[in-house]
């Protein structure tokens, strides 16, 4: 670390001469201080942590957060659990009405090999839970997911959630394990409302929430803030992106994930191309202008793609890139970007450690 | 196809039962109408046809379109050739600056495979090219990308252009193979007027563009009016999507491209969420309003995506999906969303025929 400058460039020759680029990088000693960080605030509230594995999708590094303390992972899709449970992960919630997967079967198969906890909003998810659970001769354990202001999945009443909690009760294929919220930052008071409210419904049912978790890694701003909560789910805090940094949670250091990318054309004076566009950093802005952090250039506006292109108005920049430069972008939204690689590539102290498969990538059932 | 509803709602059930949703469905009826279509175009002008396989990342599909008389095909990464070489494809034009690929020792290792095709806009990449050869110990075949207006890669006169060709020239490890062009809509005069110019002053050096491209599924529009092109370059036109609908190459029934979506919940009455979102459609909205057109509810708006759902607007549908309906989605941007996909599941007549493979799928470098 005595000459940054020297080591970095000596580790962008290593990542293009070995990988190429595009290629996505994460720092492990980043990744290793924001997993610590969740965890912590996790702790500190009283909860449990239960990472969404969407934004890295690797079974790697969802054991690196159970290692430090994660009770389970949260995965939204069947065949993210799939991976996860391959790699012998066993606490395994998925955030979603997965009606594709338990109408194909593919619940029913995995939930036979571990009991999965499932998530649904509306009788005809629970109807197929049931039918997935007795294909599986395996009970399956259900959260019901509120809606609390997002427009989002989610039931938007307390008595919705008692008439589906009513549904599950009834049901002997089916547990009722609790509640899923994912309150906007400014709706905690109304996520309370309706929690408190729902709770003695559920109770004059002879039922309790063992599971009442919370979600988002902007929301680690009101961590513990619901009474009753148990535990909280975050994906995108384990490498950050312009996002979280908008959003106040994190700050450029605290971005793990940077996609490596050559500059490939400069015909005009004022514009230049790198080698990463729509197919490798996505189209999603996640609200914020541009498309990414150019760490070489913060200067440079990446304000347009091309589906294997970047475009670059330079006219901002005092020291322009030149072709066969290699830039280090911050996308706006690191799941999204992830989710295009088969392999991220780890570092530590300049050096390449290990690539690491995003497994559960394309698993979209 | 006495009856189309039936017919339509059993291949649903097939669909959902054997692959879950979200998935990726191509019609083959109409994917082999379209590929007789850009042959017949190409035929018609005289040009040759050489297939962008961007769009469908198939080696079986791009054997398709051979099979039709295309001469060769255009990749956009060198992974993606790669895997069109794996395939016995042996006639590849992969039209970009490969710089991260040609570092990462990749090309000079295709290239001792077969002779390829490369494209440059500048110094550096020729340079590159030059090296990749001479390890590859087999000369390399250059175009010259050339920019007539729409500000991508390309360089932007036809001055600069020749500056190019005479370093390709002096090079033994190269071979001056032709130019790359990519005009806009309406820019052909100017690419022609560039054109003229250029070759007037290759001429002077003794070179001869064995190879002058014009591209894009819009432009079959335009196809021949560029005196002296010899070839076209089209990816999108295999699929078809609701912006080539926009551009007016193609209506509804020529979009062979459908993702199939559960509605997974409908929890507000003018509200509903399928099971695809943006790591499946992807958040190019090609400059359209909202996401993708849903075939059975052409009043419902797919305007908002979370990574996994999409959110539609029902407020415009008299007759609302339910939850546990398929719907059928046709994206923006069939491109991309391919993209997102390791499988297409090929159909016809209402029937499964196969499930082809997106080999070139994540190949970044």
């Amino acid at each position: 670390m005595a000459d940054m400058n020297n080591g970095t460039d000596k580790l962008k020759n290593t990542i293009i001469e070995t990988f190429g680029t595009p290629c996505a990088v994460i720092d492990m000693d980043v990744v290793e201080k924001n997993i610590a960080k969740a965890q912590s605030l996790c702790c500190a509230a009283g909860l449990a942590n239960r990472p969404h594995i969407k934004t890295h999708k690797s079974p790697l590094l969802a054991q690196l957060q159970i290692g430090a303390g994660a009770k389970g992972i949260t995965c939204q899709k069947l065949g993210e659990a799939e991976v996860m449970a391959d790699a012998g992960i066993t606490d395994i919630l998925i955030a979603t009405n997965l009606l594709g997967a338990a109408r194909s079967g593919r619940l029913a198969e995995l939930q036979k090999r571990l009991p999965l906890k499932v998530c649904a909003d509306n009788p005809v998810s629970i109807a197929a839970y049931s039918a997935a659970a007795a294909s599986a001769n395996r009970p399956l354990d259900v959260v019901i997911e509120c809606d609390t202001g997002q427009l989002r999945a989610g039931v938007e009443t307390p008595t919705q959630a008692l008439e589906l909690a009513k549904l599950i009760q009834a049901d002997p294929q089916l547990n009722f394990a609790g509640l899923l919220f994912y309150p906007a930052l400014d709706s905690w008071p109304q996520t309370q409302a309706f929690y408190d409210e729902l709770k003695i419904k559920l109770a004059q049912l002879g039922l309790t929430a063992t599971i009442v978790s919370t979600g988002g890694t902007p929301n680690f701003i009101n961590i513990g803030k619901l009474s009753g909560a148990t535990e909280h789910r975050a994906g995108t805090c384990i490498f950050n992106d312009r996002m979280m940094i908008q959003a106040g949670f994190a700050a450029l250091e605290d971005c793990a994930y940077q996609v490596y990318t050559s500059v490939v054309s400069r015909s005009g004076a004022e514009r230049g191309i790198v080698d990463a566009g729509s197919k490798t950093l996505t189209s999603d802005t996640g609200g914020l202008a541009d498309f990414g952090y150019i760490i070489e250039h913060p200067n440079a506006r990446l304000h347009k793609f091309a589906e294997e292109h970047g475009f670059l108005d330079l006219s901002a920049c005092n020291d322009k890139p030149h072709v066969g430069d290699i830039v280090r972008i911050i996308p706006n939204h690191v799941c999204v970007s992830v989710n295009m690689f088969d392999q991220l590539v780890a570092v530590r102290g300049g050096e390449v450690e290990q690539v690491i498969p995003v497994t559960a990538r394309g698993k979209l059932v």
